[in-house]
């Protein structure tokens, strides 16, 4: 990778705005339109016309991102050489207050028989309540030298933290991926790494113990375990002090990682909106996210991510009156409401701003974007994009 | 960095010019067109509407380029990967001959009080006349085991070249940015820069003797150490014997950084265009570099921005006649005449050759630019596009 040129150039200059529309990408229905070509926006397409559109690949081609690399292209941080880790992904999903160093994984309830062998590997998918019953079982073990957190996720899936010094995160998964064979004795490829083994062969015995009149998920699986490391700081790579406005803590979580402060904002959508403005004195940098467009397109909804659009649509005028800043429209991935998922496609990119080389197009979509005058571009390269047109970033050489 | 397939592919073939309107990018004014885009240019659209056009991005996305790092990308080298130090640039941009392993310097004279404290640290901003008489008395100094060579630059500032063996270049600069204080003591953080610190504090002392009767500028400060090193050559990584036709020392300078020919030209922008004809026969590149646009949109003189690109539409047609031939014209970095200095936005790229692939464009401009089959790239990219359309790089694999 060659030197990264920004933290060095960074100075004082315009507010940055960064708004996602989780999913926003789509594909055209019968009528030949996306989501967003169908949607009604006069005011995204008044921006598209004063600004600059462009496609942006969160990953790579052909990827498809999950949302914490996804979050992570969009921050400027490549998310194929900050691997975070399914076990912190996990933590950070779920709002737990992760810290430096800590030790998490992902973790399944599972049911075995009596010989110790794995007959569901997800204890029947129990419901949620279930899982949150359970957790608090397991949210008693103690073990010698660390601390020890569960948490529930969502159905058989929950995760657990182990906070103590020098665990490694080089073990394998207990999950055998079968039934009729028990779980895999989890093994450290190094002396940090052989103290987490040791700690979470003993949790599984502990908790074997602490499940064992459960009829479904008297007993659990392990997988993804990470450590929880700090990366640069987006204060320190990009000189912005960052506030992330968002009501799920998932995506707070992300942003915190990279040293964003979260705001966890609840209510309808409008609030999102209203936190930038009352905030607008305190920031540099304003990462807001916007969930229903990705929810209706794994609903496979296509009106209601059409209707969430025109609802950002309106919400967006209130920014016209903020001064001196750079916008971004974008998303952290495509979900087309036909596919119900997340999609590779690139993701449309909309740039505003009173330093912004205009191009020809008059209306955001994804069509446009592929005319846009910003091409297609890697999403780590929009950060430095923001900064420049901010008036961020000096001169390189003389 | 992937391995660069290039040189073992290289071959004869037709001749390339690469003419540089230095600046050339510009932002619509209020009639919505840019200077490049409003001016009266019948040989560059006919040149665009037979060949190709695109947008390049010199250094990187946002990045603002100072000529040298912006004709270092046009050449074809990452200046993210060569970084060639203030201290060069400075001797280049003046032109001194600078040698391989020469250290140099940037000098700012400065005016101190009997204490040793900086009072000034530009002097008064003495006249470039001023500085011209200070410097012949800064040249005569004389320190052991290296030869020392003072130049002006302009107003307070001039460069200074020690020539020798073993002197590194990892020393701090003397500039306090500070009045009121003392200069910071030079120091290496290696044997060989621990060298460069002795012979640099030596030299500052010296100074202060020769320049102790001044009432401004009785002393300088020295910043921005760098050590000239050679770079793989064009010749080597191009095959091409190539000439480098300038009125500014500055860019002679960095095509002579990369083993291109001098020519110093001076006169009308008629002159840049005779040379190319005159040494036709003798080289496989002309690098042909244009000033007036930068300067005026440096000037903040839209008018006279797109008068220069008329001017040299006119002299373009020159190049009709001189056979087997691939042209591209391009700017080293925008310079918007609304903004009146560099910027990082992408500059119009044309590329004209008998093997080229032509797209639907008909002019030659930033927005037609973003409608061209050749896209957004990297300026390294230029110069494999260059020989391939000029015959000159072989199949690679069978």
């Amino acid at each position: 990778m060659p030197h990264d040129l920004v933290p060095g150039l960074v100075q004082g200059g315009d507010k940055i705005i960064l708004l996602v529309l989780d999913g926003l990408g789509g594909l055209p229905d019968r009528s030949g339109k996306t989501e967003l070509e169908a949607a009604s926006k006069p005011n995204l397409d008044r921006l598209a016309k004063k600004g600059a559109l462009g496609l942006i690949d969160p990953v790579a081609t052909g990827i498809t991102p999950g949302s914490g690399p996804g979050h992570l292209g969009l921050f400027g941080y490549d998310p194929r050489h900050y691997d975070i880790g399914r076990g912190v992904l996990a933590a950070l999903g779920i709002g737990f207050d992760i810290r430096e160093s800590d030790l998490a994984a992902r973790l399944n309830f599972a049911t075995f028989d009596s010989g110790g062998n794995v007959t569901d590997r997800r204890a029947g998918r129990i419901e949620t309540e279930e899982c949150e019953r359970l957790v608090k079982l397991l949210d008693a073990i103690e073990l010698p030298g660390v601390e020890t957190f569960v948490r529930p996720v969502k159905e058989h899936r929950a995760a657990v933290i182990f906070r103590g010094p020098g665990l490694g995160e080089n073990v394998n998964d207990s999950d055998p991926q079968a039934v009729g064979v028990p779980p895999r004795k989890i093994v450290g490829e190094d002396d940090e790494s052989r103290k987490t083994a040791d700690l979470s062969n003993a949790f599984m015995a502990e908790a074997r113990k602490a499940l064992a009149s459960e009829e479904r998920g008297n007993g659990v699986l392990m997988r993804g375990f990470a450590r929880y490391q700090k990366i640069p700081s987006f204060q320190s790579r990009f000189g912005l002090n960052a506030i992330a406005i968002a009501m799920y803590p998932m995506y707070r979580g992300v942003a915190k990682l990279v040293g964003m402060e979260p705001l966890d904002v609840r209510g309808k959508m409008t609030s999102l909106f209203e936190a930038v403005t009352a905030h607008y004195n305190s920031y540099d940098f304003f990462y807001v996210h916007v969930k229903d467009t990705d929810k209706y397109g794994e609903d496979g909804d296509y009106e209601a991510k059409k209707k969430a659009i025109e609802q950002v649509d309106r919400l967006i005028a209130r920014f016209d009156d903020l001064p001196d800043k750079v916008l971004m429209v974008t998303g952290d991935h495509s979900t087309p409401s036909q596919m119900k998922a997340h999609s590779w496609h690139p993701v449309p990119f909309l740039l505003s701003g009173r330093r912004v080389r205009p191009d020809a197009t008059t209306q955001f979509g994804e069509e446009a974007c592929s005319r846009g005058n910003l091409g297609r571009f890697p999403a780590i390269e929009m950060l430095p994009l923001a900064l420049a047109n901010a008036g961020r970033l000096m001169k390189y050489g003389a």
